[in-house]
């Protein structure tokens, strides 16, 4: 763990190691995403079965063995445990009702002059939904992922996952079934990215494909960018912490690791301007990681990527934070909101000491998926705005174009266009 | 050119080629390009000379050459013809105007428990435009670059072009002069890209990068995506035409050419239910062709791209058009706005007789940057939102976390994540 202070000699050296934190070499892989991606252009559904043999340890007798059947969803779902269940419809409820808040709309206006000008906003026929399979696949990522789906009105949504040994996570099929998602493909990894990306006999190509994944998973993302839209390209997770005297040591302690339980690439990080705040979070970490259930991966995480730096004050923690641009950010102080207006950039922030990030994690409403490694400073939350696009809209009345029609035409003959002056010229005083 | 009847016996082979139109191959330009942006991580600006010797045919003797000087721009401005100072201004005015009404804002709502929910928007920091060089140097693609991104609010704006034999295009200085954009540096295609992705000695790096480019450009956009964020990757520019006998057949020969005199990749589609618009337009736009000064390059994408389809009626129309899902659509019919509804892609939308797509290029005020080769089913017009990005606000009272609190931890214990599930549990009840 790094453990400095901004007046130490090695502190420029430590936190250019943080900001550095998110970079995947993609070099490695790329080749062998390349060649997952044509093969599955090629052969379709064949290399669909190949891939799955090879990586996931089974092998599909037919096309109809790549779906998962929705008898098996209903079953799961009826088998879940009553309280969390209803949990699961709490939080399938609030994600729902956060996301129709942010839902874009149409709009126009118009001018005196009968000019009518505006923006329709529509959502995609089609989406394709990552969801990492085995021991990794998470209900609530289904979640995160299919309500803003759903919210912005896409009419076709699938689902791919990996199922280990043929066997699907029951929590997971389960959750399927809440959210009302009925077409799920036993396919994971590239070859489910770019079976969406260019459909293959089972699977239909999508417009979007969104859902976090493995460096193969975004690797294939950003190769297929272009062909479809995709969300955004997602590595580890991470928390950023800015807190002072007021908050509780262990809380931190514990809102770091559940970060760093996630995944040994994983990032906590605290900034403070209070010594004895950075001094009790590092005990309080100790204490912490022995009751953890993933205590290896926490640990390995937590020393080989977590940080703990003190400050001169609030104002260079909250500007050392901006240079992070973390995915979560905490502010764990008591007048949390009046440092809102400072920080530029964070996935998502949390403010107060009664906010943990795993609260946003399932029921807060927000999504989950949120701009890993820096990259808040430029990508935005996974939201309903992913799975809509937007056309302009214009209309000219015979009195708007005359109106500026001269300046339009004059425009366009000076950049050499003589079609596009005389498709405006012969409309003129008509 | 294609001539059709979706009743013909070869029009699904005819119509399939006509969604395969924006097909980019970049495999074969990848290898080149992967090269250019190593260069510049690695040598910085040498590496940007060595281009500019190799593309350009200058050779910058220091690194304060690669900038061009704010004197230059606006004694460019001040040459400027008046008439078209003032178009250009009325251009800036209109545009700005449809971009500052389509400005995202920030939101915020309350639960009575005390939970506070909402949506941060914010601008980058830094954005990077490239507009194409020499000929192909438009003041156009300057505004349209850098309006959304002052409205947005970024900070810092700079703008790479290549300037062939180290002269600048006059009209693209004054143009920036115009705009009040004081960044400008002389380096272009893969370079450039590379440049502000990276940054160099002279070229900061930005967050953002947009503008139009040919395929050398568009690839190292995509190779860049995810260390910052671009636009879109955009082709060849093109326009579908939905018309009826209502519609003046010269008109529209016409528009067609205005998008055929742009790129001999350009495609131009009309697409009616009536045979005798059908044969009209063909013959106007032999008539029109011989009138242009690009008509040798107007002629050979008319001719290898072009197409004219005859359909059983105007629902068809739409339909196929649908499929197309065109960067400009005319709907060049007496009733357009009764059809709005039914078209769901394309990049912009011209309704009725007095709004050519030339128009849209220059004053009317929404962006001429649009998605293209039907990429309209999920791309978006390039817009202020390209330069903002969103951070997610979440905030729990003592009394909401404990009203939601136990339903989030039985999620993450369910999910195997005791951090998470403690982090909500030490703050219950207290």
């Amino acid at each position: 763990m790094i453990f400095t202070d901004t007046r130490d000699s090695g502190f420029a050296k430590s936190f250019d190691e943080l900001l550095q934190r998110g970079k995947m070499d993609i070099a490695e892989v790329s080749l062998i995403v390349t060649s997952i991606i044509n093969e599955i252009k090629l052969d379709k559904n064949e290399a669909l079965k190949k891939h799955i043999e090879k990586f996931d340890n089974w092998t599909p007798k037919s096309d109809e063995e790549l779906k998962i059947s929705t008898e098996s969803m209903s079953k799961a779902y009826d088998n879940l445990d009553v309280k969390l269940r209803d949990s699961l419809h709490l939080a399938y409820d609030r994600i729902k009702a956060y996301h129709e808040k942010q839902k874009p709309k149409s709009w126009f206006d118009t001018e005196s002059n009968g000019t009518i000008l505006g923006q329709k906003v529509t959502p995609v026929d089609s989406a394709g939904l990552y969801i990492p399979g085995g021991k990794a696949a998470y209900p609530s990522s289904l979640l995160m992922n299919v309500i803003p789906a759903q919210v912005a009105g896409v009419q076709n949504i699938i689902v791919t996952t990996p199922t280990p040994n043929n066997e699907p996570n029951e929590l997971l099929l389960a959750a399927c079934h809440l959210c009302g998602v009925s077409e799920v493909y036993k396919v994971g990894g590239a070859s489910a990215i770019a079976a969406m990306a260019y459909g293959t006999q089972s699977i239909p190509k999508v417009d979007v494909i969104t859902g976090p994944g493995n460096i193969f998973v975004a690797t294939a993302k950003k190769m297929v960018f272009g062909d479809v839209n995709i969300d955004m390209i997602a590595g580890p997770s991470e928390i950023g912490i800015l807190a002072d005297d007021s908050a509780n040591p262990s809380h931190l302690a514990v809102d770091m690791l559940s970060q760093a339980e996630h995944d040994e690439m994983a990032s906590s990080i605290l900034i403070t301007p209070s010594q004895a705040l950075a001094d009790a979070v590092k005990i309080e970490i100790e204490v912490w990681l022995k009751k953890l259930s993933r205590e290896e991966i926490a640990r390995k995480s937590i020393e080989e990527r977590g940080a703990i730096i003190v400050t001169v004050d609030m104002d260079e923690a909250i500007e050392l934070m901006n240079e992070i641009a973390p995915e979560h950010l905490e502010v764990a102080t008591d007048n949390a909101f009046e440092y809102l207006a400072y920080i530029k950039h964070a996935g998502a922030i949390f403010l107060g000491h009664n906010t943990p990030e795993a609260i946003g994690d399932y029921v807060a409403g927000p999504n989950h998926t949120l701009p890993t490694g820096g990259t808040a400073k430029f990508f935005s939350p996974l939201g309903v705005e992913n799975f809509m696009k937007k056309t302009s809209i214009i209309s000219f009345s015979k009195n708007a174009i005359n109106k500026i029609g001269e300046e339009c035409a004059l425009i366009a003959s000076t950049e050499g266009l003589t079609a596009h002056e005389q498709s405006v010229r012969v409309r003129l005083n008509k």
